[in-house]
């Protein structure tokens, strides 16, 4: 463990967010507030140090919160403020503070306002929305009846906001980010990320510490998922200048050595950055999908702009599609079966020729969980790629899974397709 | 607050899930581990009582699994056991229970066996995802090569899990629930899910509360995503019988409510259920999609045995593919535009004239975030349904996100499938 962590060097302020509500305890919901929020606080140089999920219970929630404003210097709170029994944010500031619930006038007009905004009545429990602890300052939400709360608590800068997503970002873009700004300025952190498809994150790691790049100042982190690691580089330096140059000299570097495999930085996907590829090429592009199941076509469609270069799909599930759809020869299925490399490569190249497109991708499998056997065994898949003529097959030996399956076999065809279309 | 909050019945045995990593809490990653987890704990009748999420920081770590250790007696940790530096969770159980590494035996011929199976050479950093902590049994991980860690310590049973989500949900599956189960016998609860489709949640709300067939000791909870809504019941009683009895009570009361949007129970997909409606009816499918881009297909062929009911599906996102492989008219086209009510019925008559299905979808609109007008603004798409020969269409107005637009017309049209093929 040679880099410094950046808990070491960033951390003079420390965060935490709490996230309260049983939806997200229980799973039902995907704690996506708390992601958002960790990200909205990078430019500030800030890095949650932790993030609690609680259910609606005001004394585990008041007992977190006085642990919090004794070992953090920023708390954020999202979650428990509506007006139904079990938002207990309020009664838990009110444990964890030793004080009590007043009427804010403000609030009140606030939460009437809203409801004549929307021309609906008010129920008398959105009333008791205006009353907030006593100590606490009011953030006016213009997006909805739950009030922001701020307080300075020690050292600590605590804020209460809704859960709802949409008044919880409007409230931390309007009124929490700027306060922070003013408390924070550590600034001096700067990041980039290499995306990287076609290595395991073992071999990729190996590479990069093999190389020697490696530099005691810039933080490396490798990212897995479905078939691409990230590689995280972070530097804190004096000047702002000096942590974005660490960052930039360890990518150059980087790039030198495993630069082969890099796709794109930061937010860049790799169906974005092929799509990019395609235009400037000026290629065209089709698919020919059997056991991907239109996967792949809906990745390449995600993409705005992807009318431009992809001209059509063909989800060739029954034999009879690959063979009326895709001019695949009805004696090569016999012969060889649907998943082939020769059904793989006929499928590319039928697909390019009744399209008219430059570049073709296919997939033949066996998906699973059933249909395999002992020849062609769950997870076997032949991908084929067809380039102004040229088709090239490759195989895949997969797992048991039928929709990893699918997701890896369309990560593969577009990786496949990244290296192809660059290489032109 | 009418009813017992689960909180209250079930909480003897109290959880904690502690997700690792610096993407979690910087916010690059969503934390769905974390929820993944929660939902599946459900049918044990385990809530977890705080989900926390912490940075790759060796002494923090070890700071909570030991505070844990105290206050909880099921632990389940993910994250931080694979091979580079920034993987602490060994390190800080080594620290947590002042243990040391040893290297095990059955844990590397499992890394090894992992990687002759993939056909990859195994880097060294790899042999020390071997070495565990002293005192832990390790549980065989046949999916990756970071082992499944476990320990009874005090009263609390504690689990260590790879990160990676696949890995993590099998070891769950096969290996934590399993051991879990005989564990706790809370039993007192029963639960089961209406899922349905066509009807937002205020609505099916508010149908539900003015029939008067809430019951006073079953919680009904409403759950929305993605044009479905799932309600939730939940009864606790005396004997695991008599809970059952309560939930099956009203969820027959509640299906004469709203039968007509339920489409399934418990875990059931529209896709599953779908699928079997077709099997059932003896009916073939294809599909025609042009905004969402294969969406459709590839949530069709998300189920086993798709093949039985999905012929094919074409994406035809350029004009000439409408014409060539749909049959739509040159004149059609030009007259009304690829985005009209005329294009999406000759998309859904065409894809059943050329593959020979009894039904056929189509799709086609505005997906943006470029490409509106006026007159077609970004978020207007038209969907066709063509069954045994007649043909309708239904025009959507959604919103700017694409993404969100792709996702919202699969839905409508597998949700207009599944109505169409359970009314024939």
């Amino acid at each position: 463990m040679k880099n410094p962590k950046i808990s070491d060097t960033v951390d003079a302020v420390k965060t935490i967010i709490i996230t309260v509500g049983a939806e997200l305890t229980s799973g039902h919901t995907i704690n996506t507030n708390a992601a958002w929020m960790a990200k909205a606080l990078e430019p500030l140089g800030l890095t949650p140090e932790r993030v609690l999920t609680l259910r609606d219970d005001v004394a585990v929630l008041a007992r977190e919160i006085r642990s919090a404003v004794k070992t953090h210097d920023i708390i954020l709170i999202t979650g428990g403020l509506g007006p139904t029994h079990d938002d207990v944010t309020k009664a838990a500031l009110v444990k964890a503070f030793k004080t009590r619930l007043v009427r804010d006038g403000g609030a009140l007009a606030g939460v009437r306002r809203f409801f004549r905004g929307i021309d609906r009545p008010m129920a008398p429990v959105n009333e008791e929305q205006a009353d907030v602890p006593e100590g606490f300052d009011v953030i006016r939400n213009r997006y909805g009846t739950a009030p922001c709360l701020y307080k300075e608590a020690g050292k600590a800068s605590l804020f209460a906001l809704p859960g709802v997503p949409f008044e919880m970002k409007k409230l931390m873009k309007t009124e929490v980010i700027p306060r922070l700004k003013k408390r924070v300025s550590t600034g001096f952190m700067a990041r980039t990320t290499l995306r990287t498809v076609g290595i395991g994150e073992s071999a990729l790691y190996t590479l990069v510490e093999e190389s020697g790049v490696v530099d005691d100042n810039v933080e490396l982190a490798y990212l897995p998922y479905f078939g691409q690691v990230d590689i995280r580089l972070s530097a804190t330096g004096e000047t702002s200048a000096a942590a974005r140059r660490a960052v930039r000299s360890v990518a150059r570097k980087l790039d030198r050595v495993v630069g082969q495999y890099v796709f794109g930085r930061d937010e860049q996907t790799l169906e974005e950055v092929t799509g990019e590829i395609l235009v400037s090429r000026g290629m065209k592009l089709a698919s020919a999908e059997s056991c991907s199941g239109g996967l792949f076509a809906s990745r390449i469609t995600s993409v705005s702009g992807a009318s431009g270069y992809f001209l059509e799909g063909v989800v060739a599930y029954s034999n009879q599609a690959k063979v009326k759809r895709l001019k695949v020869k009805q004696s090569t299925l016999d012969r060889y079966g649907a998943v082939s490399a020769q059904t793989a490569a006929q499928m590319a190249r039928g697909v390019c020729a009744t399209s008219g497109a430059d570049i073709g991708l296919s997939s033949t499998g066996v998906a699973g969980p059933g249909g395999g056997t002992k020849e062609k065994p769950v997870g076997l898949v032949y991908i084929g790629l067809c380039c102004n003529g040229a088709v090239e097959t490759m195989e895949l030996n997969l797992g048991m899974d039928r929709n990893r399956n699918q997701q890896r076999t369309s990560s593969e065809m577009l990786a496949w397709l990244w290296r192809v279309a660059r290489d032109l």
